[in-house]
């Protein structure tokens, strides 16, 4: 795989003043036109080999470009708080939005290679994070980012006279450091495993361009020619389309669906209700000062039609909690910056530390109820997202979270009934609009999404539990029952 | 200023029951007007004695209003890590926006106090710290924010009697660390310092609400009824409105000013340049690689009239740095998340951590000037802003940041110039708008809000570089050399 870039590539310095202003006033315009039109974000990835002119390279394309609209991000291996949230939080953190260049240095290789070629990971592990990775680059490309992946490559003796010569320099000495040596010493094991690495990611929509590093010129008239021929397809062409997507689920032959088979006929009498209910949460609060429970944190989904009763919900649940240690993140419109970015972007900017809790009043699921029945995101997008959202939910899982998912169901003539009290309760009306009434004309439609829904990402990771709040007062203490139980089983 | 919180107020069981359920729906809806106004932030501050029910009170708040729409946020002392930014980067990260609601335990007063009580810090310090506290509460108010300061008492007697009786039952014993006992033993050194910090920063526009701790019903249905109260003047009465503020500035009688002052007659070799230009990159970048320099943050920031050669001017100093270590930000119109908060708000949200450099093209300056000139904020705020900037950039330094500050000066005629050039020339036609040409026809109105800007926050810890780019090379050499003796001097 790096046999090519081993070859000793050249451009002469002549051919090399000659070529540079005109790329670089080329560059320079595409990027402006990227910012102008604003419809997807560039994402260049520079990893390599140490000494290969990664850092050189970056500092010349912030030269050629316009910086105000650059963005460069270094990063090595996951630091000990970074632990605190699932590992790809931090690269989630400084995605450029649309219009926008992000220069990742190091970025999501970074980690996972050196753990591996120290020997801190097993290869199994390694496998499973690239996976992850490439599933995270086609998630950004399908969201419209244009990626660009560089991988910078020197033979073995080139690494060496390189560091050799950078160190004779006092002008240079600062950029050569024991962890360049140390790392040249593991050059062929590090090699392997890069190859492994490049191999399992080096995909179709997002493939990797191997740099020969050892000649300055040759590196960066590549590296800016590459960027540019793709910054001018990407603006000139049409969107880049993911592989067609399957067919939308179809329903069951038989009409039946999970949703269907809710027993609605639940009561609770009142006293019964209060009893169980401060029951619930005396042991939910235990539970949430359990020494074991710092260690942790906790998402708590809630998605339900409308009236279906999540905020009364939710705030029996907040009532047995401290509110130092929980947020509750309602979902509403995007703003602006969130919609510069993929979906899944202003809930990962939510997640919560650990030791905390997060209740999403609505949810990424949006994506696959809402924005599926208005018609707020194209069929191919929210087909893909049931693996998407699978994806985060396992990244949860994985960093420690403890998630919990509801759908709080009712049937439509409950519905009905507690439209007509909002209206009639004066300090109810501000919570029935419209758009409530619009949204009830479609209750097939959603109830379908709900049903694709539920099969899609009842995974074992993290499971819907479909309640009913038909009758208030036994969901809510379902509810908090059901939380109990999962913290419970995590701990 | 506790005696009054000593005497053991008392609501009965059955007064408590008989008018929660209303104070409770009371506040229920004032928090949905807030919201849905969307005009103001509720900043709610708790502090106080330990066991003085601070948390049972701030979890009832949760309990009593929409948590979706509240965010508790908990600080203590300043940790280690938060050394990197200034001292209330931490707080300004999670300001409610406007419509929301904002509870911050110990908020901005826990470190002082906590501090001078260890005698951690010298009375000086600790009185300085109380000013800025007045001073960034002043700029709240004046920004719309509804601001509430609670303070918990409990006298030294009540303290241990409550102490104790958590630690007897089992139930509330985690809610007692050795903290609590250890701050009870300082307690009269603890409340005499906390009675320094009320007393100062009780001021006319926040004041502190003393509330007797001692008990549970008292404490939770005065917090509650003050709170509405205030929720109700804001939204019911008028805009508050801060001191009435002096005139503005007049210019000066001769009509003459520092800028005005300013040599364009400068000019450079192209030779000259390429050499100097050089020697200046090659010195700042030696300097940003200094040992030292890692231990400070710097912060450049770009103001100038359009077609100065802020863009041209930036690339030139960020050639001499490591893209890893610095991030050039463009200030624009803000986003609408942006909006929500204090106008400061997207300058802090930018601040580099330490070892890291962030270059502002525009910056918190568009306050006195474009905001002034175009009449996009009163003249009430920009006039107060001059003080307020200077109250953050007197943070910025103390935290460590080399603060340089330039106006890239030119005549009227160049820039007419350099606007024809713009539209003749094919890639710069982008750079020229009709908005432009306006802002030109506002060339005197501009000159005396720089003026003004110059005269007033050219301090001695960031004074202002008046620069000439008449002749682009002399000014880009000339604002290079500049940066360089300020880290010089810095380090």
């Amino acid at each position: 795989m790096f046999d090519a870039a081993e070859i000793g590539h050249r451009i002469g310095r002549k051919a090399y003043r000659a070529r540079e202003p005109e790329l670089r006033r080329a560059l320079l315009d595409a990027q402006y036109r990227v910012l102008e039109e604003g419809r997807f974000p560039v994402v260049v990835l520079v990893n390599g080999v140490d000494g290969a002119g990664k850092g050189e390279t970056v500092n010349l394309l912030n030269e050629w470009m316009d910086p105000r609209h650059v963005r460069t991000e270094a990063f090595g291996e996951a630091a000990e708080e970074d632990g605190d949230r699932p590992e790809m939080w931090r690269f989630w953190q400084v995605l450029p939005p649309k219009g926008h260049v992000g220069i990742l240095f190091g970025s999501w290789y970074t980690d996972p290679i050196l753990k591996r070629v120290m020997r801190h990971e097993k290869r199994s592990r390694f496998l499973r994070r690239l996976e992850r990775i490439r599933h995270f680059e086609r998630m950004l490309v399908a969201e419209g980012a244009l990626i660009l992946k560089f991988w910078f490559h020197l033979s073995r003796r080139a690494q060496r006279d390189r560091l050799r010569k950078l160190s004779a320099d006092p002008d240079t000495r600062w950029r050569v450091g024991d962890d360049d040596w140390r790392h040249h010493e593991h050059y062929d094991e590090f090699v392997k495993v890069c190859e492994a690495a490049l191999r399992e990611t080096s995909t179709g929509e997002a493939p990797w361009h191997i740099v020969d590093g050892s000649d300055p010129a040759y590196r960066a008239l590549t590296v800016g020619q590459v960027l540019l021929d793709a910054m001018l397809a990407r603006l000139d062409g049409p969107a880049p389309s993911i592989a067609p997507s399957a067919p939308p689920p179809a329903p069951a032959l038989d009409g039946r669906d999970l949703l269907g088979t809710l027993d609605h006929s639940h009561t609770l009498r009142r006293d019964r209700y209060a009893a169980r209910l401060e029951h619930g949460q005396a042991h939910l609060n235990r539970l949430t000062r359990d020494r074991r429970f710092h260690e942790r944190s906790m998402i708590v989904v809630f998605e339900g039609m409308d009236a279906a009763g999540k905020g009364s919900t939710i705030r029996r649940v907040t009532q047995a909690m401290d509110a130092r240690f929980y947020r509750v993140v309602p979902i509403a419109a995007p703003t602006d910056e969130e919609r510069a970015q993929p979906y899944l972007w202003r809930f990962w900017r939510h997640l919560p530390r650990r030791g905390h809790s997060v209740i999403f009043d609505r949810s990424w699921y949006g994506r696959v109820l809402v924005e599926r029945v208005e018609g707020l995101c194209g069929e191919a997008d929210w087909i893909r997202a049931y693996h998407e959202i699978n994806e985060f939910e396992e990244q949860l899982a994985e960093s420690g979270a403890i998630l919990v998912k509801f759908w709080l169901a009712i049937t439509p003539e409950e519905q009905l009934r507690r439209f007509h009290e909002r209206e009639s309760v004066p300090h109810k009306q501000f919570k029935i609009t419209s758009e409530d009434w619009r949204n009830r004309e479609k209750w097939p439609r959603y109830e379908r999404a709900v049903a694709d829904m539920v099969e899609r990402t009842s995974t074992d990771i993290a499971r819907w539990h479909l309640v009913s709040t038909e009758n208030k007062l036994a969901g809510r203490v379902a509810v908090i029952e059901r939380i109990c139980e999962a913290v419970e089983a995590a701990l």
